[in-house]
Order: C-alpha cells, then structure tokens, then sequence
C-alpha cells in the first residue's frame, strides 16, 4: 500500500511496490496521505512515485468487474483523487518510476511535473483498446498538460511511449536514469518548497478551472452522447 | 471529383486532380465517400489525399459568388463536413499532397495527423487577406489542433508555409517525398485501424466536444461582433 | 511616460525609460497613443519596447498600496489595455528591451509575438511570490499564448527567465541582441502592416473570444474561490 515519507521539506508519496491500481482502498490511503502533507504547516513538495516496476496500472479492474453497480461513484472517488492532485497547493512532480497506464498516466498528469525512467517503462492511455471512451473530466485533465498533437498521440492510439519517445512528445518533462528519478525530481521541486500554499492553490485553482469542474461533476460521457 | 479506393483496411479518398474546391456537389462527393466507409465493417483507416498540385484549394468562391443568399447554409455544410471528419470514428491522416488553402488546410487540420510533401506545395489560411474572418467553428477547429504560436502565425498572416516551415511549426506532424507520401501516411494509421469504432469516436467526441459544437451551430461571426 | 513615434506603416511605442510601471497615468497614456494609432488610416503595425533596463516591471504597487480601495476599478483599466492590445486590429510584437515582470510580461504576451534582448532582463511572472494570485482573465490570456508545460513553469514558480530560456520555452518567439531588437521586431511585422483592419480584429476577437471576455468581466478571482 502507499507510503509516505519527508526529506525536509519534500515529502515523498511512494504509490506502493505492487501494481499500484486504483482501488478504493488504495484511494483512501493515498488520500489520508495527502492529508497529512495538507496539515504539516511549513514549507512542502510532492514527489509521487511508485517502486518495482510500476508507477500505476491504472484502475483496479478486477475490483471494477465485481462491483458493478458502483462504478460511477468509484469513477467519481477516482477524478476527486485527479482534481485534488490538480489543484494541491504545494509544487508537485511525479517521478515516473515505471508503467504509467490509464488512471495511472492520469495521476502522473495531474503533477506539476513529470520525470520519467529513462530506459524502462511505459506511459500509456489504453482506453481506446478497453472500450473505456474518456470521461470529459478525464479528457479535460489531459488535454489540459499537453499539446494537441500530444493529446492526439495519446488518447487515441493507446499506443506505449517508453521514457525518451515520451519527453519527445512532451508527455514528460525530462527522464532520468533509475538512480537518478527522485534526485531529478527532487531538484525540480524543492527551491519551489517554500511558496506561499493558499496563493498557489488560488493560482492552480484559477489555471485548472475548466478541467477541475469537469472532472468534479463527474459525468461518465460527454452531454452529446 | 473524389474518388474513394481502399487498400485492405486502408481507405483511400483521393479529393480529385483540380483545385479540389468546397462547391455543393464536391461536399455531397465527399461525404457519399465517408457514408461508404462508415457502412464498411470491420478494421478501417482513412487517408485523405489530392492528385496533381492541390490538396484543396478552399472554398469554391466562384460558386459562393453566384449564390449569396445561399453563403450561410452552405457554410454550414462545410463545417458539418469538417466537424464529421474531426469526430471520425476510425483513425485519419491527411496526406497533404500540394496546397492546401482555407478550408482545405482546415480539411487536412480536422485530421488526426498531416503528412505533407517536402519540396512543393503550402499550407495556407488566407482568410486575413480575403476579407473572410474565420467564423467560431472554424477558429476552435484550428485552435484545436495547434500550439498558440501556431495559430497565430497561420491565423493572422496569410503566410504560405512550404513542407519544412510547416513542420517546425506544427502545422503538420512530418513531411514526406511525394513518392513516399501514401506510404508514410499508411504507416501511421495501418496499425490503428482495428481500433473500436465506437469507443474512438466517442473519444474524439468528448475531445473536440467545443470545437464540434461551435462548427455544428454554424454561426458566422462570433457573438460579440 | 510612454512616447510613439513611427516609421513608416510601423508605430513604436516606448514605454518609457523608468521601470514603465501601470500606474493610472500611464495607462491613460498608452492608450492615448494606441488612440492615435487606431485613428491613423492605412497601413499601420506595432512595434512596443521600453528604452534602458525595463520593458515594464508590472503594476504600480506603490500607487495600489495608497489607493487600497481603487484596486478593483483599477485592475479592470489594466485587464482592459490588455485586451485592447491582445485584439488589436493591427500586427503586434513586444521588442522585451529588459526586465518584463508581472503584468508587463502579461502586455508582451497579449502582442502577437514577442522577441526578447538575447543577454540581459528576465520574464518573470513573480504572482506566486507576492501573495498575488492572477485573476480569472490574466490567467486566460496568459493560457491563450503558451503551452501548457510553459504557462506552468511560468505561473507557478515566480522563476526568471533569460532571453534564451524564455524562447526554449516558448515564452518569447525569439531572441535578438540588443542593437537588432527592434530590427528584428520590425522585419517580423512590416510585411504585415497591410492587412485589412477589420478583418484581422475580426479574426483576434474570434480566435481570443474567450480570454478576452474574461479580461473584461474583470473579476478579480475566479468564481470556485
């Protein structure tokens, strides 16, 4: 399950050392974490990362398939947990240690920054081969940190961009060797430690209204449909 | 006039060897073509491409210029014809074989991805010199698929960009020699065309969802003017 | 205080060769000559630039430190030249002379494109540091000219940035040294200074209809707050 750790003042939200999929157990935890990071007064960062050989897998679809009847509520916990991660009112990066898929590419999205391994792992939206359409908050947030051509690249090939075909695309920010990941992060993030929390969450608050609104209303398809 | 020829799962609309101008009957040519491959089941793929020196040339303003109490719904076909290209549920490349003006460039734009012939033929939106503001729809169109410096150096200048220019500034995703131009737009979108059409489209759908519903509402002047 | 002069179809207008802060006196006097500007037919485009270290250092804090109850009304003056400028009917760059801070990078950005002086002065949107947070329209404008990786390196750190990495962010279109700045500027926007008023104002208030109702609702925090 996830942990938290600090290093002064950049805590470090380690997303576990399994798949890391989006359960509502797993949500509760990370939540609680972040509470924690939202109650220590002071200078703070986020670096989210997972270890092994996953970042996130995205959601927890075994989890999904036997409880039909709560998807929309579960889909509606999972864009709070993106909105919240959107908005924190600390610098947050995320150091993409490894698979980045769907909810868990996401998640990597709604940082302030991504670093990802250089020579494995892959970010990927397989929505497209799921048969799972984006959510419009989904698609808001997404389209929200990426360029239009990125956005395309993403969102409907599914296709797997390992480390450097993803900074390419500007998916990422940069990659890093393995044993490099958190310093590189942690270089982003923590001169940005010190920012005053009420005026940067106003200030993402304020950039992010659109997709922040989207994904909180928590529509499963666009109105059209 | 169009021509539509398929290659396995690869569909080929060839947008015919003139100028390839928006007139009333091409319209109706192209969208028969688009019925053909919507009814078609199974894998599918669209290149989209032009014989001779034009990819299209715009709107057919002779036509335009004989028929003006007609301009407003037949601009309203144009861009129901480009928001049905934009929402396409299968994936499409424009193979941008020689100019592409007006909207024809929004033509090729309203594809997921442009190849466009290296050594001749450009990439222009001449509206800024015709007197033709874009109208809301075709702006979100535009503005859809492009950086902001992108837009703007297409939108408000009238500048013609050749293969290269187009390239580094986005316009399209590579260039390609026109022998290799086809297969470098086949390579692209072969591999996608088992893609679910209905998930696709539905993820296009919520996407573009504001720049569709700007072309579908057909207004010729934004709002406030 | 600002001064224009012209050369041929080009304006420039100098900011000034102090820090060119917006204090009410000197808004009133960039609009007298953006006035003077819009009142002379023909061909016209805009060169703006400061002389010395500053293009301009933002607001006038000292005078809203004095006139704590004008805050409103005077931050709808500077929401209102900024949308002014971003939807002039006339090509626009910023020639970034120096230091651009605050809402002087928000003027450069409402221009159609900026070149900075390659060797000194910094782009800096400083909001984060100042308990500052941007209203609801300088973040849409600002949003409207960058790309998302870019308008968060820049809106949420307070950083500084260069002439050469304000470009590789795309802050700025380009770099110049100094005694080519304004060189530069002009070769970017002489060719253009033909264009039909009308329809390029037409073609701004569509492609930026969105920042700029946001800039002149003139809200000074976005609705969720």
């Amino acid at each position: 399950m996830p942990e938290l750790r600090n290093d002064g003042p950049v805590f470090i939200l380690d997303l576990g050392q399994g798949e890391n999929r989006f359960s509502p157990d797993w949500i509760t935890e990370v939540n609680a974490h972040l509470d924690t990071v939202a109650g220590r007064p002071g200078p703070a960062a986020l670096i989210t990362t997972g270890t092994g050989k996953f970042f996130s897998n995205g959601l927890d679809l075994d989890w999904l398939g036997a409880h039909p009847q709560e998807v929309q509520p579960f889909i509606g916990r999972v864009q709070e947990l993106l909105a919240r991660v959107l908005s924190l009112p600390i610098p947050t990066v995320a150091a993409v240690n490894g698979h980045a898929f769907g909810a868990g590419a996401m998640l990597a999205l709604a940082h302030d920054y991504r670093i990802m391994r250089a020579d494995r792992g892959y970010f990927c939206l397989p929505e497209v081969d799921l048969g799972m359409p984006f959510t419009p908050g989904m698609a808001a947030l997404i389209q929200a940190k990426l360029t239009p051509a990125a956005a395309i690249a993403s969102m409907t090939t599914g296709r797997r961009f390992g480390g450097p075909e993803a900074r390419d695309l500007g998916l990422v920010d940069d990659i890093a060797d393995l044993d490099r990941l958190i310093a590189s992060a942690d270089a982003l993030v923590r001169p940005l430690a010190g920012k005053d929390r009420k005026t940067l969450g106003r200030i993402k608050a304020t950039m992010f209204a659109s997709p922040l609104a989207a994904l909180r209303e928590g529509r499963l398809t666009a109105p059209a449909n």
